[in-house]
């Protein structure tokens, strides 16, 4: 069985097909212990944290040295792929067998870890186990977060047997590197099969509330309403349009609407959105942020509207370390000398952006076709798949030696 | 206990609060069980129908002629208010109280029904107990309608026990008359308590579905997504605007809408929503239906989204009984010749648009502070409602004793 089988959907257009894995769930379990099983067959041990990260260890020459880490995710979006987040820790296990196989020693140990929730689709935010091991979300409040039917993590992590395997002895991180699909255009559009990841944009995550009053879709005249939702669609449609003009890197984002006590014929009185909010640099989100904030204000005057907004995440803009990214330089001199890589920004958050701010950390990009992600028809080549392999595994090798 | 006190909710600005008491659910039988027992008090029978629709009766000279039938709705929206429906049901069995203590005879028998489903908020469409009723909805379509969550409506009636209790004898109906709140704000303007409904807005319900491309939040750059919610926004409005300009009886609401899957950091794929289209006459209702499928498709072709369009309800126009309704005009100047009522379409669907196809109806309108129905906010004052009751009362016997 393979991984990408667990919670796979089938979809007319996708070459693969799609998954449905959504973090801490059944099939999230399935597709870990067909992980820990493969690991463990080739000698890994298993270390599981408090929020329920997995890492996978191979013993180094100097074992007592702190891990070289690699790792990623294996939940995925509602309408998620077979490629974000599994590959990357695919690949890590791939490397390791080649280490075996090869008969190679490192002098530092190496570990793969599986971050716990990196979707922040079933639990919010996204990251939130790499969140917790870095130390940016406290493991109570992680623990106590619950998913839309009011179900906590812990209640899960419990459920699933986790939590009494729980290690809170931590070797460390030497240093971090993450190999992961883009997710967009770059590379695809540039025809260059690997990515050498110098940064993360900053993200803000908020919850918009539209209050206005409901009433009778028939007796009510149009312009005696005070429509929650057709005040909503202005916004929608004015914060699209402003973003498109702001800049190159600006993205925003309404994934979820909501309307509480839906009727169809009830012109709604409240609409409840999530904002996902990008841009590049600390000033750049900050004004994206305010403009964002004006035309929302705006409209709910114009349309006798109350608006709540909360912010619910947020991830400054992350430039990765320096001697990390010329350590995937060197790696894809090694690897790929026929390959020009080309170093660009992502615009998803990683597990890589909360382990910068306690290790060391770069990433490694290969293509998607067509730019897209969170879609069942994400794919990348097994061609373009065996090159990120291929300097993950020279990557780690130069960073677990020295 | 008030049957108001049964899914009462408490709301901030609300001068008596709200009611949340969906169709065939146990306070929707609550209500119904109080309603029976106060009628059985007064000497009423009891028959059941088929669909759960109640009829209340009260005894005639000549008792085997067709009941004079007034009647209303118990269930409510999930943000109704405490008149919508109830105060017909109500008013009709304190009409039958007036009669008792008077010792008045009448000729014919009287009837108070209380039609099952009549938002249409639980189960669709609305009217669904009195479209049966009036054959315009096959028994066995309406009884396997289910709710959002897969319970069907056969499966409530036998729960809550009416599958057993119903009578398939039906003595017919000689005379509709159904006493309710306006819901707009027409008599509230003009200053007049009383209305005499000439007829009822056409109304049609579609369920539309728009396909576009789900992709990531972060790195897919804003002018390459096909959003299927940035498109529905433009769609909802212009529809709007469209409304505002076409007519003073047109009216356009998007009452639900939904993302399947939705997730924050996800561009959505897919939305769906309904549509709410209402105008006065059926050339302008086709002409309403063309601007806004035409409205739909341009914009979804701009954005590169598909679309399905289903009708799931259709209302012509109706115009009342003018027999029925010079009745009603009778009955305001013996019981209140101080008013004179005012004649009004109805931009609400009633039980009794259904009925007038099987028998002569007209309609009472009372007002509706600030023309706030489907709204917890809904109110009209003692005094006007009890005008609403005189007129009932009078009609009543003058239908009944002919
Ligand atoms: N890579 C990925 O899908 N990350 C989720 C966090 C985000 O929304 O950027
Ligand atoms: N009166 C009322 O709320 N009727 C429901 C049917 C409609 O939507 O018009």
């Amino acid at each position: 069985m393979a991984i990408g089988e667990i919670g796979h959907v089938d979809v007319v257009g996708s070459k693969v097909g799609g998954c449905h894995r959504l973090a801490l769930t059944d099939k999230d379990k399935q597709a870990r212990d067909l992980f820990i099983k493969w690991a463990q067959d080739i000698g890994c041990t298993l270390r599981v944290d408090a929020v329920g990260n997995l890492f996978l260890r191979r013993k180094g020459k100097s074992d007592e040295l702190k891990p070289v880490m690699s790792g990623s995710h294996l939940d995925t979006q509602p309408t998620g792929g077979k490629f974000d987040g599994i590959y990357g820790c695919l690949a890590g296990l791939e490397a390791l067998r080649c280490l075996n196989e090869r008969n190679i020693q490192t002098l530092r140990p190496i570990e793969i870890a599986v971050w716990t929730n990196e979707e922040g689709a079933r639990f919010k935010p996204a990251m939130l186990g790499s969140g917790v091991y870095a130390g940016v979300f406290k493991l109570e409040d992680a623990l106590n977060t619950e998913d839309e039917s009011g179900v906590s993590l812990e209640a899960e992590l419990e459920r699933l047997g986790y939590s009494d395997l729980a290690d809170l002895d931590d070797p460390g991180c030497h240093q971090y590197f993450e190999l992961h699909i883009e997710q967009g255009p770059v590379l695809e559009r540039l025809g260059i099969d690997l990515g050498i990841v110098s940064g993360v944009l900053g993200v803000r995550w908020y919850e918009v509330e539209v209050t206005g009053r409901s009433c009778h879709a028939g007796p009510s005249p149009m312009d005696l309403r005070s429509d929650a939702l057709v005040g909503t669609s202005k916004m929608i449609t004015e914060l699209t349009d402003m973003t498109m003009k702001h800049g190159q890197d600006s993205r925003c984002t309404i994934g979820e609407l909501k309307i509480p006590n839906a009727s169809t014929n009830v012109s709604p009185g409240k609409v409840k959105f999530s904002l996902d909010l990008r841009e590049g640099s600390l000033d750049q989100l900050n004004e994206l942020e305010t403009k964002a904030f004006e035309t929302i204000h705006r409209i709910a005057y114009h349309h006798q509207l109350e608006i709540g907004i909360k912010e619910t995440w947020s991830l400054p803009p992350c430039p990765f370390d320096t001697k990390c990214l010329s350590l995937i330089q060197q790696a894809c001199e090694l690897s790929h000398p026929e390959v020009e890589p080309h170093s660009l920004v992502s615009g998803a958050g990683h597990d890589a952006v909360y382990i910068s701010r306690v290790a060391p950390t770069a990433m490694i990009f290969v293509p998607s076709e067509d730019g897209l992600s969170h879609n069942e028809c994400e794919y990348t080549s097994p061609d373009q798949l065996e090159k990120g392999c291929d300097v993950l595994l020279n990557t780690l090798i130069l960073a677990a030696n020295c």
